[in-house]
């Protein structure tokens, strides 16, 4: 089944709005694209490099009146905002997105603001790269990226396949999941990733500060690239956790108790414990670098390999 | 202050030992360089590679024989050993180290077997790659990194000289510490992040099995790159652990209590506090990566910037 996707406006047009302007072009997807941006430097850049191919307004509202699917792509301070302004020019039956990296949110923030006679469908494409502005999009941003939608029970299954339809053609492979699943799981694989790069960053410098010894310059043995996401701006992140507090305090918890059990494994000196530990997430680990990524619960029914002897081959080699 | 290097014995042809070689020779250190390992297709493969020249010798024993730097790059775990075999053959003066992960093990090893006439002056290259064996060395493997000596307290200061003039001419940084230094600044820079790489994986695999749903197929937003290092070898990192408990302890002590200060932070939306967490890692980050590390203690003095306004701007783009 493949939904018509119709006329798309595409509120800010920062890496990731700007990027999906460029794939619809790329795919041409539709010719009736409007685009807007709140800061009038950015729709101006968008004229510039002939993004929207003219069609930039200068309100949310305007761009809107004829959409039949709007995608907000603001920050997810700004998705309130956004819903008021858009709401008294929807079409009956348009279909309201965004793509934030919180989706319980953009639910809670924009549902109350949009007429009861339009679909929301909140989306959040697990694409970026560490650039932001209009001259950063690409049209492949998105191709061979996870998009997942978090469509409220109930929602129309039209505006969800239209939603899907529109991701998949510029490269995405969607997945629909509840906002509170989509929050739970983006904890851990991205909230609680952040929060430890950063806190063991205090941990450095709270030794060097007791020690009075440089620590951080020693970062080739796997600090460097564990911490790089530590590069991150501490505005989102701050926002991201202020938004995402139950879930990433709940993953905390179980991070901490299985960072725990390890430690109890090394205090006890208990050698095949860590063996099987370690080789257990490197095991999950490669099918994730390789893609092959089979479900846990598949896995779980393999069966266990040969230990091999303590102390070697200890490739100390690899450090 | 240059001291003469002499002759040359090279324990183990693996990564880091047939790289030390390859350098040796590229940098024309000496010409008296033998090479040994215990495995007779290493041995083999070294000829035919000709990495040592010729000089291979079956045993360690006739490798140090005449060596006025004997370098065993072997596992920790056979350390022992190596030190047991070479000991009735060593040049009286002659200097002996390693270049293992883990330093305060070195000296327990192998100072009880050595010859009171030899100068112990244990060694780590903070330089590897995924790869290892004679075929994966290379001459440059060495040059801009670290290379971290621990002798122990009376070690004679020529021989400390000498290790460190030869590691400067193979390219390293040479820093001097103590090997309980080097034990608690790699349990943290190394030991802990792969403890932490390991053990989100559990959390992740605990989630998968507890909920039924997949979550680390969706790993763009942080995981995969954070947990690469998950992938290095079981084996390796439980004897990491088992020989190096006491430091990875404690760091992982102080590292619970910084994330905890977070998480308060996070429960109680403290977002000036996260925010400030946040920034001062990322800068410290920042001069990490960019190897323009300045001293904790100097930045400390410098003043604070000015925090931005809660939820903008919240680039949602960045995830």
């Amino acid at each position: 089944m493949k939904a018509a996707i119709g006329n798309l406006a595409i509120i800010g047009q920062g890496l990731i709005g700007s990027s999906i302007t460029r794939a619809v072009y790329k795919q041409g997807l539709t010719n009736n694209i409007t685009v807007t941006d709140a800061a009038a430097a950015v729709r101006d850049r968008v004229k510039q490099l002939g993004i929207g191919q003219g069609k930039v307004t200068e309100t949310a509202g305007e761009a809107v009146t004829n959409a039949d699917l709007v995608i907000a792509c603001v920050p997810v301070g700004q998705l309130g905002a956004v819903a008021e302004a858009i709401a008294p020019h929807l079409k009956q039956g348009a279909i309201v997105s965004d793509v934030g990296s919180v989706k319980r949110v953009t639910i809670a923030r924009m549902k109350p603001l949009l007429p009861a006679n339009v679909h929301l469908v909140p989306a959040h494409p697990l694409a970026g790269t560490e650039f932001s502005g209009p001259d950063s999009g690409t049209p492949r941003l998105f191709e061979g990226k996870w998009c997942i939608l978090t469509p409220e029970t109930g929602c129309d299954p039209a505006a969800v396949e239209t939603t899907r339809h529109f991701w998949e053609s510029i490269g995405s492979h969607v997945e629909i999941m509840s906002a509170d699943r989509h929050d739970h799981v983006l904890s851990l694989t991205s909230h609680l990733p952040h929060l430890i790069a950063y806190s063991i960053f205090q941990t450095a410098l709270r030794y060097e500060e007791k020690t009075g010894a440089e620590v951080i310059k020693f970062s080739a043995g796997g600090f460097k690239d564990f911490t790089r996401i530590a590069s991150s701006s501490p505005a989102m992140w701050r926002d991201i956790f202020l938004n995402n507090k139950e879930p990433c305090l709940e993953m905390l918890e179980q991070f901490m108790d299985d960072i725990r059990e390890c430690a109890k494994a090394i205090e006890s000196e208990d050698a095949d414990r860590l063996y099987e530990l370690f080789s257990s997430s490197r095991k999950t680990r490669r099918r994730v670098i390789e893609k092959e990524h089979i479900s846990v619960l598949e896995q779980k029914k393999k069966k266990k390999k040969k230990i091999p002897p303590l102390m070697r081959p200890y490739a100390s080699d690899d450090l």
